[in-house]
């Protein structure tokens, strides 16, 4: 299992939010806390938009709290939008092309989660991809195969449907192989002017996801943070564990839902996959 | 392309034949003179067979010049039988599970050369892979689907009409999908015991590929040489090109053939792919 | 601080420590219990002796839990003599030659524990170290730093001594700057022969260190474990903290104390830093 | 021996100069024409200057024809200066610390060239390192003790002062270690708002070097170059070998020679160690 968060909104420096907080996304690299697993060092992987054409990645097996240049990178470089993920593998190899955010043309994806029973489903899984995109398909994770799932399903067109219909290819070919509550995920999309956020398990118990509350109430409540004073109103984060201990800041996000965010509004809505 | 070489016969410190000829694979790996291209500088891996159980696998993404693990290893460990292998990507990424050789099991398996258009036909190649090893291949490169492919055709059964299967499906898929002249392929194969190489292009201008001299042949030749001292009569190696100037020692494997290894025994054949 | 553990007797496969005991230096790179960190991510080292000359070397600074060359290493490479350490960095970076064991010749150093304000004594340390040996010294570690120290007290002639003159020298260097309780140190040293380790730290608190229970004992107390059948009656470990929790296995060593380990014997010292 | 290009003028994206051109930096990590060895493929590094405080680095041991995070870094980030150094190892480790460049505060510092016999003087040339800089040495080549000794000798407020007297003391300290023509330089400085390179040999016969044309000028003799149009009018860049065979774009630095490099204006003067 994996930690995530995804930031959109006003243009920041990106440790602003990945450095800073006290239980920042590099400190869950060592000790996360809702997670299966504490130690988060199987690689990490930034995906970030600006204008410069996008999205960029910086994708490293190094552990995060390890990596030199992650700490330049996000001292250095303003995004109004990005990933920042920090793997614990579930059994496949350690490689840059392992690591999240992926990315399609526009779209990142990044996944916090696991196909149960991967090994025994991954070839009738890859089968499912359009061969159109199949090559394209770099490493090894179940996370991958579900970005290219999802795009044959036309994620590009209608994140939800595209996603509701991958998880249920997931769960009709889990039931074909015998395998009994395959999915567990809390899923990040983008295309760098809007997020989808989804959490969804197959026999319940998805993994924790957290919005934050609209930044205009998050001043009332801090006056004083400079972290607010950085950001818009329309400035929004999705995390897998809340990134600091302030009340007020973090929601929990439903099972078995998802959400938009665009502007300054989290369009909650359920989510259940389709066969 | 890339550059190998193979050896079998009476233990040796790796380095023996690693490190220490003029022309070593080291030294190739900065000035490669056959290949098509003088650098080959996208990984290294090491095979080795010894009484430990066996074999066992050094893999890095270092280029072979820099790496100093690899000197470590080929000073500190002998072998009767091990692979070595620089590579040039063709295009698939740097990561340790696109080196070579794989293995299975008891076997091991390298390869310099290229499937043509590989992009093109991945999916149709993965999908002629028993579903039951399928989920064993770990990279990306087309040399390891085509050792999955020889496995699907019963390598450990039968080596030279596996490999001239797994040719033939690939010829075949080449055909369906317009490729002309698909397969380019200087291949080694191993169970510790036994050694294969195979040489082949679909379309003729196979990448090189050499033996050496029976070794009572070469210590006539040289009687003054001390790594002949080190090994027995029945050692040989085969070497994508030659590791050293000697005249006599290297000889030229015919494009469209392979040949078995053992003991003092080089048996030639012919090579066809088999539909 | 880090986490070691050094092996002396008769041939084992290098796995047959490393990686089988239950609470192994893998899983301690992941949950180390005694440490002031549970994660120790920031490099492996393996120094290994065998006939082959020696000793070898494999560090890396991937996460030991990671890293398929050290399980492949460990499985196919016997010795009669090792070290392995896990580095948790006190804020050198993390490379190659920041990584345990150092070598110098035949021999090998692993320390766990710190010089505190290493950076401030760094450069009045490094001038005591006899020039001759100065240009050896490359990496960046005040560990590295104490082992040219002791060489140049003469460890290769009498190591006792020359470890306790190195702590002496740090102490009288730290009282110069003002820095209180200067050296914290567990310590292996070895010429692939015999084994002596230290535990000491200026102000007390020693890093924990544990040696074992001779093997004839333990064969009474365990005669159905595997492990004691694969070596010989003069086999022993040192370790930063017990592999496995078996009673009357692990023996601890006092603070202020260093020992010999050769043959079946344990012989240990009182130790004190000479000015 | 290595090669290295610095920029200087309007804000562009790096890759326009770094990757775009036909004998890019990353063409000649392959295949350099006038260094003494054709491949650099010991390290990579790229220090940039821009609005978000300042200069941000990222340094890699991977080569840089391989490292997809240097191709997206290059792509993603634009800057109005910026460093960019392949390295070809004179012999010291390969590891990110040993990479180019290397920063102190606002300052940038490059080099391709050697010490002759660095090993044998090292440990005299860090003695005349300024203590209160001493401890930010991380690595154990020469050119980075080549930068703390101008750093020590002044750099942040006369550059071409300071590195003549950092020459100066490198010849003394050859001459009493009885090293002839120790000195071997093309050298780039930088605090982001102003360029200082160098180019000078003891002996004669200094690494290469060149500056381009004023940009008004080239817009003349190239009218349809898009990466003219792309850049200010300000803008320069030094350049251990040309970029492209376009006639009368790169001008030769002359042997023993320095030039500061300041809005539109090269300011050439000539460069003489001071004892």
């Amino acid at each position: 299992m994996c930690r995530w968060f995804a930031y959109i909104g006003s243009p920041v420096p990106i440790e602003t939010f990945l450095l800073q907080p006290g239980h920042s996304l590099i400190d869950q690299s060592l000790n996360a806390r809702m997670g299966v697993l504490t130690t988060n060092g199987d690689g990490f992987g930034l995906g970030w938009y600006n204008d410069i054409g996008g999205p960029g990645l910086y994708r490293s097996t190094a552990p995060a709290w390890n990596d030199q240049n992650l700490r330049e990178l996000a001292t250095h470089v303003t995004s109004h939008a990005f990933f920042a993920h920090i793997r614990a593998s579930t059994g496949t190899p350690i490689q840059q092309t392992n690591c999240h955010p992926f990315r399609h043309g526009r779209w990142l994806w990044m996944h916090n989660g696991v196909i149960r029973d991967f090994e025994r489903m991954h070839r009738d899984l890859v089968i499912e991809v359009d061969p159109k995109l199949f090559n394209n398909i770099q490493g090894s994770t179940d996370s991958e195969v579900m970005f290219y799932l999802a795009l044959t399903m036309g994620l590009t067109e209608n994140p939800i449907a595209a996603v509701e219909r991958m998880a249920g290819i997931v769960e009709q070919i889990a039931e074909r192989n015998g395998v009994e509550n395959p999915l567990k995920m809390s899923l990040a999309v983008s295309d760098g002017e809007r997020l989808w956020a989804f959490r969804y398990a197959s026999g319940g118990d998805a993994p924790s996801l957290f919005h934050t509350t609209d930044v205009e109430t998050l001043r009332i409540l801090y006056p004083d943070n400079p972290r607010l004073e950085e950001v818009s109103e329309s400035s929004r984060m999705i995390v897998s564990e809340p990134l600091t201990e302030f009340t007020g800041v973090w929601n929990e996000i439903e099972e078995s839902s998802c959400c938009i965010v665009q502007g300054t509004y989290i369009s909650p809505r359920s989510f259940e996959p389709c066969r």
